[in-house]
């Protein structure tokens, strides 16, 4: 049976995770300190025979036999990363030291959640994965970004040094059910605001660009990742390119016509655009993505109806 | 009276630094695991009232009662830094955050001695403190430059987190006395080369460029950073640019005309051309280098004659 560790399972995209190896009949054990996730996201798995979950900060050493680890933990929006910046970037580097530590005492294979912040504001457009980036070291959003670079680096340094058996996957802007409401990030809020019929906040002019990946996606090319021969690193991500104000309109026209848009001030160091070139993706892992953006909305919609109106 | 703590202390850089200090006066801790540094750099301060000379690995914590911290600990030249790159990157980051933490607890001012490196292989040139750099996040270099990046992230988090009061150096390359013979880095290996007669060992066609600067008039910036009042970051190099080649043909004339050239290989990810911008440390700090390369070289080559000729 395989056994397999799921960081910062309790997260958006781990609970997700989860399911799908639950399902699936993997032996899952997730572990979390709570941060940004919640244990109501994984509270249908609670009693399974094949499910277990922990609470511990991945910034401290834990000794566990498994065969496989996803290493997600990481808080992964700006208002929760930049919230203790210090804590951020410990839990990006000593948590994936941790983590990689393990992997190579067991022999278990590792992958890192990285993500396309790696690539800062880019001038290359689309991204591929040979961009070394264009990330400001000491910044506001560095916490992070710089985190994730040097999980990396320490992923590849394991790799070299010690021969385990890594996985990287660069994540692009993912949405979908269970995203925590108060993360602030852009497709959360403006479905919570329509929902509520609060104005839609666009920051800046709204000319920048995303690219949205819908969770399913998401987890389907990890999974393929990590079971594949490849290390990568793989942009894993949606190239539907949009900017914010034509975002806006859409969840104007699919939730709420009613909720007007409203501009704000944009946050210092925002890429002013992104899009995954998943070419490498495609060819070695035979992976894309097939939600599109209007689709994956409806479904995340469901879900934050509940929530969003549940607590009002 | 000052107490100054100065971290890789017993190192090239870090034993100019500490003459300077306990020559004028200060109160001189100097902290090494001797990984690359050498007790006999420092052995001339051993017995002097205002010096002490502590064995510590800087990834530890350590608690001390400091005024100022010359955060220097950190393996420098490429081979040393690549022989395990895992522990580069835990000096870097966990060495980093205890010196904060340490400046932190007794309102210690903070200096972290960053390196050009920091700007990759640029794509601006030369490189002001504004640029963001080009740095390979999963190469052989990573190690050293990421783990720059990211100690330099901290110090900034440390600062509007905590209101730590740092101070941040990026170092253009800098020779001199003391350098390891054994570092591999250009100037010492081939003043080195000459004063045996052997090959001087040019990588790859010659032509990409560095700018030397001579290590007391580092130590003349980094003393000037300290005691000014703006946190940098503050290029300190010499902006005179040089190609390996013309080195190369620099270091026959003034050491030994009879040395050949021969080629070699050149590693990977190296950069085509570096040289600092000093306006802001120029402006801002009054600061800026004095010495030749060819005057410089003189004054390196005694030092060198002693040990390489000692050493045959
Ligand atoms: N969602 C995206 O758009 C996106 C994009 C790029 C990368 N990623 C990466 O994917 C991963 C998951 O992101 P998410 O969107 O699910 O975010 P999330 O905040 O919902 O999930 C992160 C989880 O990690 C946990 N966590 C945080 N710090 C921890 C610590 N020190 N110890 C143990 N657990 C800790 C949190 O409690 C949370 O459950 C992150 O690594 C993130 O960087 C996500
Ligand atoms: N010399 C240059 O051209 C240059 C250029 C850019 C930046 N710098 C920076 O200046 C600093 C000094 O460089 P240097 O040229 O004197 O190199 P060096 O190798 O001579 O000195 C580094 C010192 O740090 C010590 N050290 C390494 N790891 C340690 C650890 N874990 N705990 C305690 N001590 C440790 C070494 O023993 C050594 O004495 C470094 O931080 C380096 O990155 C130097
Ligand atoms: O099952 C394990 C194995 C290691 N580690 C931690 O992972 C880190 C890196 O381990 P590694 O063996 O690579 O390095 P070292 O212990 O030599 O520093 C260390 O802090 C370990 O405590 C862990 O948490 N769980
Ligand atoms: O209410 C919001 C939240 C975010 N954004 C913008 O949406 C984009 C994506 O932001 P998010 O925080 O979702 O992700 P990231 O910046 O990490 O890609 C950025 O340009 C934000 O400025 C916005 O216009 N309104
Ligand atoms: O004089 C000191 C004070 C702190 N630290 C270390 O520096 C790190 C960061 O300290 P900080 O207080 O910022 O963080 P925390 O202890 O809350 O993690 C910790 O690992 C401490 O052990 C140290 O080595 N010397
Ligand atoms: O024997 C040598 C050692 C280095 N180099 C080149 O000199 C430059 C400076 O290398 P060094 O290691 O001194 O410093 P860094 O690369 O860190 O600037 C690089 O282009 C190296 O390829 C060389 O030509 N011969």
């Amino acid at each position: 049976k395989n056994r397999v560790l799921v960081t910062g399972g309790a997260g958006f995209v781990g609970s997700h995770l989860c399911d799908f190896l639950v399902n699936r009949g993997d032996y899952v054990i997730c572990m979390d300190n709570f941060f940004t996730g919640d244990k109501s996201n994984v509270a249908h798995h609670i009693g399974k025979p094949n499910f277990e979950l922990i609470r511990h900060d991945v910034v401290q050493p834990i000794f566990l036999e498994v065969d496989q680890i996803y290493h997600l933990a990481c808080p992964a929006s700006p208002i929760h990363y930049k919230f203790n910046p210090v804590k951020t970037v410990k839990t990006s580097v000593m948590g994936t030291m941790n983590m990689l530590g393990m992997a190579k005492r067991v022999k278990a294979r590792f992958l890192l959640t990285s993500t396309s912040e790696v690539y800062g504001d880019p001038k290359q457009h689309p991204q591929t994965e040979e961009y070394w980036g264009n990330v400001n070291p000491i910044g506001e959003r560095s916490c992070y970004d710089e985190g994730k670079r040097i999980a990396e680096t320490l992923s590849f340094d394991y790799y070299r040094e010690h021969s385990v058996e890594i996985r990287v996957a660069r994540i692009f802007n993912t949405y979908g059910p269970r995203m925590a409401l108060d993360d602030g990030r852009v497709v959360s809020n403006f479905v919570s605001q329509a929902l509520r019929g609060d104005p839609l906040t666009v920051y800046g002019d709204g000319s920048q660009t995303r690219s949205f990946q819908y969770v399913s996606d998401l987890v389907n090319g990890l999974v393929t990742l990590m079971e594949g021969e490849h290390t990568g690193p793989f942009n894993i991500g949606n190239p539907g390119e949009f900017n914010m104000l034509e975002l806006a309109k859409l969840v104007q026209e699919k939730v709420n016509p009613e909720a007007p848009i409203v501009y704000r001030e944009n946050t210092a160091d925002d890429p002013g655009k992104r899009k995954p070139d998943i070419t490498k993706a495609k060819t070695l892992l035979g992976w894309e993505p097939k939600v599109l953006l209007k689709d994956g909305l409806m479904m995340m919609v469901d879900d934050f109806r509940k929530r969003v109106l549940g607590d009002a």
